[in-house]
């Protein structure tokens, strides 16, 4: 099966073309600064990048670029949109509505508009690409994959705020979570890695990108993480504060007089890494700056592996220990450094790196100590598979009913003949 | 020696006056609603307590009213004023300031002021109060014992919020911690139970009444803390949120068009028990709803109950493990149900709960099985105690230093003889 992953952001439109029969990701690529002047799309056919500096005026365009491309004469990896047979989007918010992938029809469609309030820069955009794929590819499945979905396991104590209690009714404000399509991949594959049924593992999964969070996974089933209403809580990140004293957000209004506006803007694009540091919002930066001697930067990291160092105990706590910690997304894939620095003083709860396996850089792999309790591991994450595998799924389903409807068909017509 | 402890409220002026001979508490009183057309002062000299309404117009008339009391005919604890050695005053915030208690002169005077904008509430009516106590008590040794003094000791990663760092360095927005003096009291009780040196343990102190925070204390010295710029943050408390994503601050200011004082109203006030309940903010009376199955009353305990689990998993992983939990203040000593739920399935952890021990009410005591690799402590908690004692040390390093001073004259006028 061939399944387009599409992912669109406020000003971007990334995709996949992934054959699920082996796996193979037969084209990758991003639309940039969509509406913009200097709108590029950048692809790869595994041959290397390709940059184009197209026109896009919306997400509709984008989209006709993008297929344009899939269908390339020659070096298009399809000759026709039929060799499409299913699309999977990826949703940032699905509220309360989605605890898993849905084939979308209107109703979803609905209600993906109604989640609009919780994710204003993602979920407009994802619309927009939803509707032109109806357009454009008239008859193929689509479905849609939702960031929150895995965290609507999440029990009342971990998703309820402690505001008064209308706050939630009234207006949804709970802690919805985010990265749930990777948090999901990476702890079924860590089972895997392990040899065990996810169903049987206590599991610590800390996706750590550009924005990042923690999620503690209890027998499969996710029972809290750090991102909240928003993707700003929990840890330190990029460019965001993550948890700070929510009264730290009312006193620098009143001395200073911002705007809500203007506080999102401070917490959420001059904060972490880069706020503190002064240098960058990139970690590997930041690590290049304090070995340099900025101290600064040597602040910026202690902090940034404090705050994972606290969410891993809040949630060894939670699940009452733990069978794997496991790393994940750009950080937590590539800097040895800091896995080391938020894992160290951690071995009396019997967490255990291997300092040697740590600094290898051999993909997915174990890197605690044979003696090690928990095991910690570090696996690349891969959104677009969970999605397609997600979507193949769902669409087996729907074959399979069709078939079976066809069947009591016949059954009837006989029965009636 | 006699201290008199005075601890200014807004509205209030609290007060006691010690012993140390053998620690006996001569008097304990309070004034309420000074300022107020009812205002009222209730006091106890060991006899039950006895409650006069008063007109007091400000802290200076109510420091009045408390020594005419203290030296009443026949009834009073002391004859004169001049029978008391020194006195001790609650100070909330010292801000960086002051790492310990310290003997009030007019340069410790001025920087109390200067912290006045971290503790709006009771900094201005503490400095009214130790005017007062001049003016009113020339002479008698005056010390100020901060709240915030144990937290100085907290590393920058934990008092750094990952804002941009001129927050920091510019308008001193940082991590402060309160309840100082309670956690300091019960880690060096707790020491003295268990019959070890509080720099040989790693503790984990709950104070948990009205207000409620966490420790994490290292060897004696305090390395983290729930509470940060304000005594809003961390745990779920009566009528406070405690800690929840800053952007959903932000959220409701958008949504609801409410200001920064709003904001601040219901988070500190129409939050935490009261506002998930929408019972009470007294944990007593969210317990007996949920008896009576209130549902959100249930909600509102598991909530707060999970809030001190996941700050007990940090603190566990920051001080890689613990030596004892100890739980203080209204809740914290007297809620078995509430000690018992937020420990229930740290076991792996070597957090072993004695279900029997837990229920008994017999004061300081130990409330882990004996196989508990971590002792759970249950110690009523006694800030007056610990700010008289911190008066009588540094009373004594004065009169100390006063009969040195007065040798070395001697010696100077012997020689010059």
């Amino acid at each position: 099966m061939k399944v387009l992953t599409l992912n669109a952001g406020s000003s971007s439109l990334k995709y996949q073309l992934i054959d699920l029969a082996d796996g193979t990701v037969l084209i990758r690529g991003l639309c940039e600064r969509v509406g913009g002047p200097d709108a590029v799309h950048k692809f790869d056919r595994g041959l290397g990048e390709l940059k184009r500096a197209e026109p896009m005026r919306d997400h509709h365009d984008a989209l006709q670029l993008v297929l344009a491309v899939l269908t390339e004469a020659e070096r298009g990896p399809i000759r026709d949109l039929a060799d499409i047979d299913a699309i999977g989007h990826r949703i940032v918010s699905g509220g309360e509505f989605f605890s898993e992938s849905t084939l979308i029809d209107d109703d979803v469609l609905d209600k993906i508009a109604v989640c609009s309030e919780l994710a204003p820069l993602h979920n407009p955009p994802a619309l927009h690409v939803i509707r032109a794929c109806r357009e454009l590819m008239p008859g193929i499945p689509e479905v849609a994959v939702f960031d929150t979905a895995f965290f609507q396991t999440l029990p009342p104590r971990a998703y309820v705020y402690p505001l008064p209690y209308e706050y939630y009714t009234d207006y949804q404000i709970r802690k919805y979570g985010a990265h749930g399509t990777s948090h999901r991949y990476v702890a079924r594959h860590a089972a895997k890695m392990i040899g065990a049924d996810v169903y049987d593992l206590r599991l610590i999964t800390c996706h750590l990108g550009n924005g990042a969070s923690i999620a503690a996974v209890d027998h499969g089933v996710a029972v809290d993480t750090t991102m909240g209403l928003t993707p700003l809580d929990g840890l330190m990140m990029g460019t965001r504060c993550g948890t700070i004293d929510p009264a730290v957000v009312t006193h620098i209004q009143t001395r200073l007089g911002y705007t809500p506006e203007q506080m999102n803007e401070i917490m959420n694009k001059r904060s972490g890494l880069l706020g503190v540091s002064g240098v960058s919002s990139d970690l590997r930066a930041v690590e290049e700056a304090a070995l340099a001697g900025n101290e600064r930067a040597v602040l910026a990291l202690e902090l940034y592996a404090y705050f994972i160092k606290r969410y891993i105990g809040q949630y060894f706590a939670v699940l009452g220990g733990a069978d794997a910690i496991v790393f994940t997304a750009g950080v937590g894939e590539n800097s040895e450094y800091m896995r080391e620095k938020c894992l160290a003083g951690l071995e009396p709860l019997g967490i255990v790196l291997d300092a040697r396996r740590n600094r290898l850089r051999t993909g997915e792999r174990i890197i605690s100590e044979d003696r090690s309790r928990v095991k910690i591991m570090v696996i690349p994450t891969n959104e677009e598979l969970m999605i397609a595998r997600d979507v193949e799924k769902i669409v087996d389903e729907l074959r399979l009913a069709e078939v079976l409807a066809a069947g009591a068909d016949d059954e009837v017509e006989q029965t009636l003949v």
